[in-house]
């Protein structure tokens, strides 16, 4: 490293996507390694919606490690951290940047301190996997400032060791984890199954529930279900290794009536080894349960799944567009805001679908009419103000490196926080 | 049968307790026998608090099978109810009263016409089981009635016809349904295991919970989870046996740690398959999720048991008197009743609790203390009308027969209810 460059600083800024399970991840063999006691497959979600950007930066001149996230310094001594940066920096390379003066030797790396800056377009409170979109920025971004050779399967056994399911966050469409068998986790990585031009008619309407109890964290509730229930090792060992053959072959053959009951079912029995836990975790409240029942009739004709992760959103998957203009009509009309609320925070992401549907304004929300599965001796149940609003998404790409400096979160001259 | 006593009526009254479940039969081999996937545990709870009254009555001037349910007549073409009457007719034996003249033999009984009159002192639309106290008094009764011979074992496998759960009515205390291997189901009966006075230490507090969804019915849901669990197999086979050796164990020895672990788990791994069905049944509500989390310092310290039925309804279990009276006071703090509610109301059965509570009216409960469990930085959470009323009882006796006339309910002059 040349003295007179000491002034430089290197910067890289990534986007990568968040992810939705559809056979879900729950249980670990290794805590420390987080390795998972069963494959999982889930389906990435557009960026432009649910993303995390990070900016990594190096200079000679940092005195420390440091990371921002959402505008707040947060610390890096967790383990989580610590073995992300360690496993990329032992697998750093020679980098040279002549016009600038910059030239890092592969042992370099070692000595040299990173800022950290990461952002998520969409509220960290709404229990939407922050962590994986998260995880898998912070390696993707330090791998290429690091000029990591690895490709992204490599990578996503990095993001592991942060978050389980980050690692499938290096992939856009739909990706599977694979268990692996290694006891270093070595081949416990993630692999794409097909891209996110292979099924692109989906649509996937996140519904935010509002009012939520405090959740058992994803961390301490698998390891409770691993240590007390008697039926997820059934699971694990029985009941998703089919459901994995079963499920690829669906996304393959974009089969959405076995796509949909796999998915629905794979949701529900999460929920049930989450209940066959002691004490039981409950993730899905009342709320959840009426989305469930509200749907039933569309999951019958096949048009629609659902899946909850750990907490009470419904994240509902619509076999294309009129399915969704459809559901997202009624969606509205059972579950409406509340008076306080403008529509343009309330259907958030890609507007377009509300636009099918025919609404522009919240009197057009009032004006809905029954839907006409509703039987005239049963009133219309209204449910106003339970969720906090819907995001409207579609399967997205893989992680991305932005370019252009004016969208890096650190300012190239101080290495802080714009 | 003598053409002189024509006018002759021949009654029989019975009492008999409902129970509960604390390893949970969820499951049928055979729909139409209504024999179980594996053997479950229960007990019966005191008679005085929750139970049902039956009154049968024969006459050569009855023109058809009649039934009354709760003052109002029903239709007894059911299957059920065909079954429970054609298996006790076949069962009949020879009667004679020489001082009334009344004479019938074995044969007689298939051509003479019953009146049946039952009533529940609990609300049937509370979701305790009505079917179970019901089916069993049906049987009992008209058993007497007939001069059936066989033991309440041998009873229990016609009331198992009329509703599972019935057949462990048929005894005090704690009992077994054992499942039985036979394809008859001749095998398949309930058997005491130890009597009510054997652990009377317990006290059991039922939370009936006042909003309610509509239920899946228990006899669909079961079907509908055999049909579609991944889990109910592995639950039935592997985990259940276990249970019930380890649950008889601890029965015998008051062994409430071990009691109280194994019943909390068996409700929630209830609830888990029922989750675990497609689509999937909810019958726990947010009301119950709060219970069971405002019970878990109990549970975790030994003192209390709960489980959850086809419904949201809570049933704890205490270990004694003291862990009774200090729960009943959190409870009471935690779900006070609307304002237009008098305790009187809000709190029935064995009301000697409240006394040691030292809770006399609405005065006393609205000036309960905050459980010291209770951090002051959490506000403590109430939830007003959300429990309609609580019921407190305890482990009962089994059937038994009401010789007093005034107690029944048909009128013995005209055989009609009174």
């Amino acid at each position: 490293m040349a003295e007179q460059s000491k002034k430089w600083i290197l910067m890289v800024t990534a986007q990568t996507p968040t992810n939705i399970a559809v056979i879900k991840y729950w249980g670990k063999r290794d805590e420390n390694l987080i390795l998972a006691i069963n494959d999982s497959i889930s389906v990435t979600l557009d960026p432009a919606h649910l993303c995390t950007t990070t900016t990594v930066a190096v200079s000679p001149s940092f005195q420390q490690d440091r990371m921002w996230l959402n505008k707040k310094e947060i610390s890096l001594d967790g383990a989580r951290y610590q073995n992300c940066l360690r496993e990329i920096r032992a697998r750093a390379n020679d980098y040279e940047d002549e016009k600038k003066g910059i030239k890092i030797s592969k042992n370099d790396w070692q000595n040299l301190h990173v800022h950290i800056d990461s952002y998520n377009n969409f509220p960290t409170a709404a229990g939407l996997a922050s962590s994986a979109a998260g995880f898998a920025c912070l390696v993707f971004s330090l791998a290429k400032l690091m000029n990591v050779q690895e490709d992204n399967g490599r990578l996503s056994a990095i993001a592991r060791q942060g978050s389980g399911s980050a690692c499938r966050s290096l992939f856009g469409g739909f990706v599977k984890w694979v268990m692996g068998k290694e006891e270093d986790g070595s081949d416990s990585i993630a692999v794409p199954l097909v891209d996110e031009k292979h099924w692109d008619e989906l649509v996937i309407i996140i519904a935010v529930v509002s009012s939520r109890q405090k959740e058992t964290s994803s961390t301490s509730g698998m390891r409770e279900t691993v240590v007390t229930s008697a039926l997820i090792e059934h699971r694990a060992k029985e009941v998703v290794p089919k459901r994995i053959i079963q499920m690829e072959e669906a996304i393959k053959n974009r089969d959405f009536p076995t796509f949909a009951q796999l998915t629905c079912s794979d949701s529900n029995q999460f929920h049930a080894v989450c209940m066959d836990t002691s004490p039981p975790i409950f993730y899905m409240n009342d709320t959840s349960h009426r989305q469930v029942v509200l749907t039933s009739g569309w999951i019958l004709s096949c048009v629609v799944a659902y899946t909850f992760d750990a907490g009470p959103n419904a994240v509902l998957i619509a076999r294309n567009r009129k399915a969704a203009t459809l559901m997202l009509q009624r969606l509205l009309f059972h579950f409406p805001p509340n008076s306080d609320t403008d529509l343009d925070s309330y259907v958030i992401g890609d507007k377009s679908i509300l636009k099918d549907a025919g609404i522009q304004d919240l009197n057009d929300v009032e004006a809905l009419p029954p839907p006409p599965e509703i039987k005239d001796k049963v009133p219309a149940q209204k449910c106003k103000g339970e969720i906090s609003y819907f995001i409207c998404t579609r399967p997205g790409r893989g992680p991305v490196l932005l370019p252009d400096e004016s969208q890096a979160l650190l300012c190239l001259e101080t290495g802080l926080p714009k």
